[in-house]
């Protein structure tokens, strides 16, 4: 098996690819970022994506990054992905794409292996291995933003459990009586801490009027609110903001209670936009969990805000991807 | 590292300690059992299952029982488990015990080495190796008796988590804001499923008087009912019965889909005297899995009754027991 070498990892959002040259040691050695093809078809859009990776590349290679050869590409993408044949069924950031051969056209644009991952694992892997949750084990990551995302490592590895779909936090009901969520269960974790569900809540409680921090931020338009602003305006101290965030951590308690009982984990990570209402959200939280979990509060799990910003996405998807030929050369 | 040699199993129960010599492919060459000795001081108590444990070691040996010697001992008991420290904090079968040093005291006795175990996880590991799992991974197993237990295997070794509490199936909340659980939590599995949920299920709805089939069961005793009553009941046409394990195993499917959609096993195995029940129970079950899982009904996983029969716990709590001497062979 040859040392260690280097990885693209992308992290495909919503407006933004991000992708960066990254190190085994997670160090991230050059970036670089293109507007998301939202609107392309999804042949075209991956071919974009990859020729902007290669430009990058090159760009490394010039500017003699301090890694060796890059020996394969890792994409984190939120949606229903099929790791395994490097496929995306389906993804919010990406409304036209469907079955798309995402792996196979990247590999095939840069001569590169190239594995597919889901958004929350990248992010997971990333934390556990190089950032909040360094050394811990097991890890359970939650993402909130627009949805709700979750991944398990488990002594630095993925746990993927049959098929690679291990870990839908926001998919594990809290009230099998609730209201119906689009997966097909009730009650999931996602329909009271997605971003729909916090800004209705403010919406519901808050006054809308001009002077209003909300208002004021989202320029008057109710369907501009998210939860970033709903963070700001609580730190400024809009007190129905900061109530949304309080219930919210609680509801999040109540989940991590659950995780803690079934995964017993040394860790949780929380990111994604809606962590960004720090202590008012993962107070809450914390205490609940101390509270309710069966290992009561001395052994119940640490939790912590993510700790790699916005870069753990595309690390995490780089060091999948630096796992998969580490295993193909061993073996 | 020598070939694998025997190990005992035992499975402390409310009534009776099943023991049993035990190969490491499962197979069971002697077997013993002894009333559980309920009232003794814990000291006392777990000298007197040590002394059965020595006389059926003995007896084996005279009987040339297919095996070799016998290289450890392993303790599946129902409650708080410290595995790593031998002891029993509270068992709902032992309510005399406080803190029981059971590893230590038997390793003295008998001068083996003494592994102690949760009585799920022992069901489990026991089911997933040789039982209605063989070779499946994960498997999530689930025992339904006076109270819901459960425990994680992957790769055919156990998921202990940080301290070897995960897989509590019965303390996952599937009601955040449901009725309070001893354990701390609210909505727990265990407060649906458990033995007390379907017995006053049933009392509820059903007309107690003589000649009704649980009622002669019971010999009128209302105390006395108990789930398997219930089962046989349904299963001679007593329609409230056959409805409780209904309702029952639809709360059944609602932590299956959980678990599905956390832990993506490849098998659920249903163990205890409620699994008796059978499709009554699974039925139900199995149909909200189908269709409230994530990952839709093709890829749901699997949900069967356990093989093992009275046998799991005892061949379970012995395969920890010999993977515990070969670990410290190994290194």
């Amino acid at each position: 098996m040859r040392a260690a070498r280097c990885a693209v990892g992308l992290d495909i959002g919503g407006t933004a690819v991000k992708m960066g040259v990254v190190r085994a040691d997670g160090a991230v050695t050059a970036t670089s970022e293109i507007e998301t093809p939202v609107l392309l078809q999804q042949e075209r859009a991956i071919r974009q994506i990859a020729w902007a990776v290669a430009e990058m590349i090159s760009q490394a290679g010039r500017d003699r990054a301090e890694c060796g050869p890059v020996g394969a590409v890792g994409v984190g993408c939120a949606g229903l992905v099929n790791s395994a044949a490097g496929i995306v069924h389906t993804s919010p950031n990406l409304p036209l794409w469907k079955d798309a051969p995402l792996g196979a056209i990247m590999a095939a644009e840069l001569g590169l292996r190239c594995v597919v991952v889901n958004d929350a694992n990248a992010f997971t892997l990333a934390e556990a291995r190089n950032g909040a949750a360094a050394g811990a084990s097991p890890v359970v990551g939650i993402t909130l933003g627009t949805g709700v995302g979750g991944a398990i490592v488990v002594g630095g590895r993925l746990f993927g459990g049959r098929h690679g779909f291990a870990g839908e936090v926001g998919h594990m009901s809290i009230d099998h009586a609730g209201p119906r969520c689009p997966c097909g269960n009730r009650g999931c974790v996602e329909l009271y801490l997605g971003k729909r569900a916090l800004v209705s809540a403010y919406m519901r409680d808050a006054s809308w009027r001009p002077g209003g921090i909300v208002h004021d931020l989202a320029a008057g338009k109710q369907e501009a609110v998210d939860p970033k602003m709903l963070s700001i305006a609580a730190a400024r101290g809009d007190r129905v903001a900061a109530e949304v965030f309080g219930r919210a951590g609680e509801m999040l308690g109540f989940a991590l209670v659950n995780l803690a009982n079934l995964i017993d984990p040394e860790c949780f990570v929380i990111g994604g936009g809606v962590s960004q209402a720090g202590e008012l959200l993962l107070g809450p939280a914390r205490e609940t969990l101390r509270r309710q979990a069966m290992m009561g509060a001395e052994l119940s799990p640490a939790v912590r805000v993510a700790g790699l910003g916005m870069s753990a996405g595309l690390v995490g998807a780089a060091l999948v991807a630096l796992d998969a030929i580490s295993t193909t050369e061993a073996t």
